[in-house]
């Protein structure tokens, strides 16, 4: 069975060659999803959010995927594909959660995203907060590798040795 | 641009012909992921998660899309397309976010998912706390509507008149 999908724009960012792990709140250079002219209608009301979903197609990997991933953050921890966010997935779906600072025509400026530049962009989806902000959640087996500092930095975006 | 993926499995819920409109976390039937066999091995782990994300290819639809839509809990109020979660979208990819409950051999049971028995599974994510949990959150133009209750409802699966 194939599915098939078609870009609604494109997402810029400063990253050309190199991307971060996770979005990173940053001011180095912008971020911004570019829509095409015949979906912007339909990105009224969308800046009363504070945050939002953007999906997109992650299209610059050319390596095999694995059923078993090593987080290169994690030392030698094993653990299954889908109990981790590598962007190697039999599905390349990238999911991101950032703040949406200002809708401009077909520009949604928005906290930074750790893809590269051109990258697909599938859909963008309201974060709502009762619906999506879960206060219970909770580390996984991250939490066993006693790197959450770790991880708080990478979500930061604060630069660090590996 | 063609963007194709495959299914990695099947959502089975009760729901053969009507499905709520958010995720609802309900003891009626069963709810499950379940993952085909070139897949299983990637679930390794997932079930030290609390929540996960489910994202899978929304089928069943063969309404038109429009750029504008009107909740229908949300009274005459018209909204961009991408500022709500309405199922009808350019890319009809759905996100939910359920609790994990278990993961047994094939099949990850979690709790209410809002969509028809059958539905194609595109991936599953973790969902991390620090990453996913915006605490700051807010309701976006539903607050407008002066109708959270009502949202809550449908969040809570609270049976209610429309």
């Amino acid at each position: 069975m194939d599915i098939t999908y078609h870009p609604i724009g494109v997402i810029h960012t400063p990253y050309l060659e190199k991307a971060p792990y996770q979005p990173v709140e940053s001011d180095e250079g912008e971020f911004y999803l570019e829509i095409l002219p015949e979906y912007v209608s339909g990105l009224k009301d969308l800046d009363s959010f504070q945050y939002i979903y953007v999906l997109y197609h992650i299209d610059r990997l050319t390596r095999e995927v694995s059923m078993k991933v090593e987080p290169i953050w994690a030392g030698e921890i094993e653990v299954g594909l889908f109990a981790s966010r590598s962007p190697l997935r039999p599905n390349p779906i990238g999911l991101s959660v950032v703040k949406l600072l200002r809708v401009d025509g077909n520009r949604v400026k928005t906290t930074g995203l750790d893809v590269f530049d051109g990258t697909p962009l599938l859909d963008i989806k309201p974060y709502i907060k009762d619906l999506d902000s879960k206060a219970d959640a909770n580390y996984g087996w991250v939490e066993k590798t006693g790197d959450l500092r770790h991880l708080a930095l990478h979500i930061l975006g604060i630069p660090h040795a590996y």
